[in-house]
This record gives C-alpha cells, sequence and structure tokens, in this order.
C-alpha cells in the first residue's frame, strides 16, 4: 500500500514509481524524446507512438500487475483507458469488459471491439456506465481499473517522468502536461518534482471542460464547465474523492486554460511541422508551450500523450 | 576519394559510413525506431521525425562537411533536398542559392524561401533546373550538393543502417526501402548488406515513376514511365551516370512496383494507426512490407524516409 500524502513523501512515491518501471517493462514503450530547433527549444515526449496510442497503457499496466493476478478485469472507457485496459488483458490472457456509455461514438466502440473485450452498452452518460463497472466489478470479484483515481495508475504514467529523466540532459524551464482526471500529471510531476526543482510544471487544461484545474482552485471538487471540446480524452468531470486533486495541488507550478481554436492550432502545428498525428488532449500540452513561445531560448519539455484520432477529426482540423 | 566499386569493398565503404556518421552527428538526429505488433513484425525507422522532415539532411550534411569549407552551396530542388541544403548552409553560414522549376508548387516554394535560401526559378522542367544549377556553380566556385548521384551523399544515408544495426537486436527476414534516385537504397544497404547478410533488401518503387527499377534491369538508365504520383518525392527519371545504378545492382535483392491506391493506403495506415504523417515516397516502403504481411512472424524493418506533406495531399488521403 502506497501512502498517498505526495507533499510528505515524495522520495517513496519515486523509488514506488522506479519500481513499478521495472514491473510494467515489458508492456510499455520507451517513447521517444523528439527535440525541436526554435526560438523556444522544445523536446517533445512522443506517448502518441505509444502501444495502444496512449499513455494509458501504463497505468493500466500497473493496475494489472499489483497485486495478485485477477480472474477478470473490467474498466469504464470509451477512449484510451478502455483499449489500454482491453489490449493489457489480451495480452495477459484475462477476459475484460469495459463499460461504454451509450453515447459513444461507434468508431470508438468498434476500435474496443476489435481488442478482444466484451462490451456493454449502459444508458446514460460515462458516470453511469463507470458507477455500473463498479457494480459488476463487485459481483464478479473481478479487478476493476480506474482511469486515475488509483496509486497504481498513477505509479504507472509517472514511468514518463523517470524516462524523461535519462532523455532530457538538463532539467527544462518549462514542463507542459495535459489535465484531464489528473492522473498522467499527477504521475509526472511526482517523478520529476525534486530531480527538475527549478521546472515549472504546466498544467494544460481544456477550457470547455477545466474540472481539475477548478477543483484544485476550490479545494475540492466542484460544478465546472462542461462543454464538448476537441480534447475529448481529457473533459468530463472529476470524481469527487479523488486523489490526483491534493496530488496537483502539491505539485503543478499553474494551469494554463486552452481554448478549442489553440487546440486546433497545435494538432495542425504538429501534423504539418513534426509528422505526428496527435490527439486533442495532447494539442493542449503544445499549445501551452506555443503560448509562452515568445521567451527566447527557453527550454520546455512537451508530453503528448496520446494520438488516436479519428479520420473525420483530422479533415476537420486541416481545415 | 572513395572507391565507389562497391561490390568490390563494401567493408571500405562501411568504414566510410562510419567516419562520415562522425563527422555529421551534430547536425543530424539519430531518429527512433518504432516496434509494431502484428501478425508481421514490423519495425519503422522514423526518418520522417528527421531535422528538415527528411532522411536528406544526412546526404546534404555529409556532402557539405566532406572537403574544404565552400564559400557558398547551390543545389537544385524543389523539395526535400533543397530544404536539407538550405537549413545546413543556415547552420554553417554559408549563402545558398536553389535553383527551382517554374512548374515547383507554390507551398514548396514558401517552405523553401523561409529556409533562408535565394531561390532562382529557372523555366522548364527540374532537369533544368540542374543544369542551370551546375552552371551556376561551375562560374561561381560554389560546392554544387547532389541530390543522389555523389558518393558523399550516399555515405550520409548510410548513416541510416548504421543505426539499425545498433537498434534492431537481430537482422530481419526483410528490409524495405522506398527507392527513387537510388541514393537513400545504396547508402542503406551497402551499411547493411554484409552484416545482415540473410536480410532480404527490398526496393519499393512508385510503379508511376521506375526509373531506377528500369535502370538495374537494363543494365542502364532507360525511358521510363514517368506518370503523376503520389511518391513525388521519389518521382523523375535518373541521370544516365549514376553511380546508384551499379549500387542497386549490386546490393538490392528485389524491386517491388508500387501502385498509387497502395501508396495512399499506407499513408492512411501511418496516420490512423502509427499517428505519423509520413510522404507518399515513404509509404512505397510500408505499401511493400505491407503486400507480404501474410507471412506470419516475419520480421520486417521498413525506412520511413520522410513526413513533409502538404494540407491538402493529407485532406485527399483521408478521403
Amino acid at each position: 500500500v502506497i501512502d498517498w500524502a505526495l507533499e510528505r513523501d515524495l522520495e517513496r512515491s519515486f523509488e514506488a514509481a522506479r519500481a513499478t518501471r521495472e514491473r510494467i517493462a515489458r508492456h510499455v514503450r520507451v517513447t521517444p524524446l523528439l527535440d525541436c530547433e526554435g526560438p523556444t527549444q522544445r523536446a517533445l515526449k512522443l506517448e502518441c507512438l505509444q502501444r495502444t496510442g496512449s499513455f494509458k497503457v501504463r497505468g493500466a499496466a500497473a493496475a494489472l500487475s499489483a497485486g495478485e493476478r485477477p480472474h477478470a478485469v473490467i474498466a469504464a472507457s470509451t477512449g484510451n483507458h478502455g483499449l489500454a485496459v482491453a489490449a493489457l488483458a489480451g495480452t495477459l490472457r484475462l477476459p475484460c469488459r469495459v463499460f461504454v456509455p451509450a453515447t459513444a461514438a461507434p468508431a470508438k466502440l468498434a476500435l474496443l471491439a476489435a481488442s478482444g473485450a466484451e462490451l456493454t452498452r449502459v444508458a446514460g452518460d460515462p458516470l453511469e456506465a463507470e458507477l455500473a463497472a463498479r457494480e459488476a466489478a463487485d459481483a464478479a470479484g473481478a479487478l476493476l481499473v480506474a482511469p486515475y483515481n488509483d496509486p497504481q495508475v498513477i505509479l504507472g504514467q509517472a514511468t514518463i517522468g523517470l524516462e524523461l529523466l535519462e532523455q532530457v540532459p538538463l532539467a527544462p524551464d518549462a514542463l507542459f502536461v495535459a489535465v484531464g482526471g489528473g492522473g498522467l500529471i499527477s504521475g509526472v510531476a511526482l517523478a520529476l518534482r525534486e530531480r527538475w526543482a527549478q521546472t515549472r510544471i504546466v498544467g494544460c487544461v481544456a477550457a470547455a471542460s477545466p474540472a481539475l484545474a477548478d477543483a484544485v482552485g476550490a479545494g475540492r471538487a466542484i460544478d465546472s464547465r462542461l462543454e464538448p471540446t476537441l480534447a475529448d480524452a481529457s473533459a468530463g468531470n472529476i470524481e469527487a474523492d479523488s486523489i490526483t486533486i491534493a496530488a496537483a495541488a502539491a505539485l503543478v507550478d499553474r494551469f494554463e486554460l486552452i481554448e478549442e481554436d489553440e487546440i486546433a492550432a497545435a494538432m495542425r502545428a504538429a501534423l504539418l511541422e513534426h509528422h505526428l498525428v496527435i490527439e486533442g488532449a495532447s494539442a493542449l500540452a503544445l499549445a501551452g508551450s506555443l503560448r509562452s513561445q515568445a521567451a527566447d531560448g527557453a527550454r520546455h519539455v512537451v508530453v503528448l500523450g496520446g494520438g488516436n484520432v479519428g479520420a473525420d477529426t483530422l479533415r476537420a482540423i486541416l481545415g
């Protein structure tokens, strides 16, 4: 069991992340770091080239390997988290059920189905699917893998930070990470906070759906703006008891609220300048970095968390 | 001076490539290798993430650093080669002129102009621009950097092979490389031919523009089909005296002629499955590998040479 009082025991969390990295090594890729030239020296951490197309596979691998081997796995998701859990369950030859809201996009459901998971459609919004998944897991004694509100999942995402420590020779001036439920930024920040003490850790939130930034501001989960966004993978409300609220409050220096046109521009720049397909949530982080690019010679590290975008969205982005 | 009788002296060429790699190291990225799962184990060499967006920067850096520092640099190109030469000239603070055919696409000209090179428009086709560039270089005593028919340029491209030797633990069953003028495949093959003795080296040529494959078949440059192709970066006739004809004849196991619909499908697969923007010429190599993917458990290495694609082409590909 991990003591999740991050502000008190960062060093112990760091060691836990190192142990997690060893445990999940065979399930995840060490993703490349791409150095870009320009007035701002920008290094892109390419989790969009991660297995299953996003960083989520790290957290899922950590959760699935944390305790005894489960006899079945359950998750609620229509996106990257579901794909990651389903792919790992496939590798480990574990039966897997993914609960999806009835409103989910057919394209994403097809991807999930192709991964070999059993899909269960739930009437209502994502929260209903999550509750149904929890009930089913309790009833079946299956392992429910949470998308962000779980220390093991956060330690999985922390392995990105451990890789950055090896790949980036000098602590950068700023680190940009997209923020949805906060699992990614909590993990990366816990790995880097002490080693990169002078680096500003910037959480990049969709202005259309800034739940975690609002929660950190208020000291608790509150009702947030919840509008459609290109950053669908990081949109949505946050669980009221999420451990990522305290973690982000302790570890993140500031939040940037990113507008939809900035997300689109960053996706376009990734396509045409960097030759990368990144999803809207990843574009949040790149857009955060692009905002402050006037600062000559600044060194930025940008975590690009995923690349799962449909052809329709790409067409729309290309205008 | 390099003895370019490859079939007689591969080991000496290999050593020359190693020396070239050291010489150009500060100008090029070591590009990542991306391992993909599937019935075919496919590893993608991501030269699309190379500086200036293509492998051409390796050959250009090799040519520019081979002898005494030139006082000026000249190239003829509207695409990757021109971008690479212009970028390196900028880094080395050398004046650079690029001769472009009057028929060149405005978008590519804009990119070239942004790189700081002086553009000279030449009436007629690419060959006219090449001749004009050669004349200007002779008159000015400037260094003319050739796109493929130059041992130094080929040794630059060979450094991709040296990286592959370090990145790929076990010689693969087949290596897929796009073929235009043949500089890329000649270089990569000379670095790998002896070390990967059992690997089939497959040259992937646009069926719409198969000049080098035709030349190897006939033993000399002949009139080839020359139709528009998505693989514009590897299209065009080949110089009659090109050293790449003998090199490819000696080192390439077979050629695959790739159709336009296969190029488009490979570009789409790169976008939607691998989250990479690759240009048509790179898609040739991926398409070559996809053709033979029925062979279970085969190990392929695919060189993705570049990612410079305009928004229009991407939109067309996405359909």
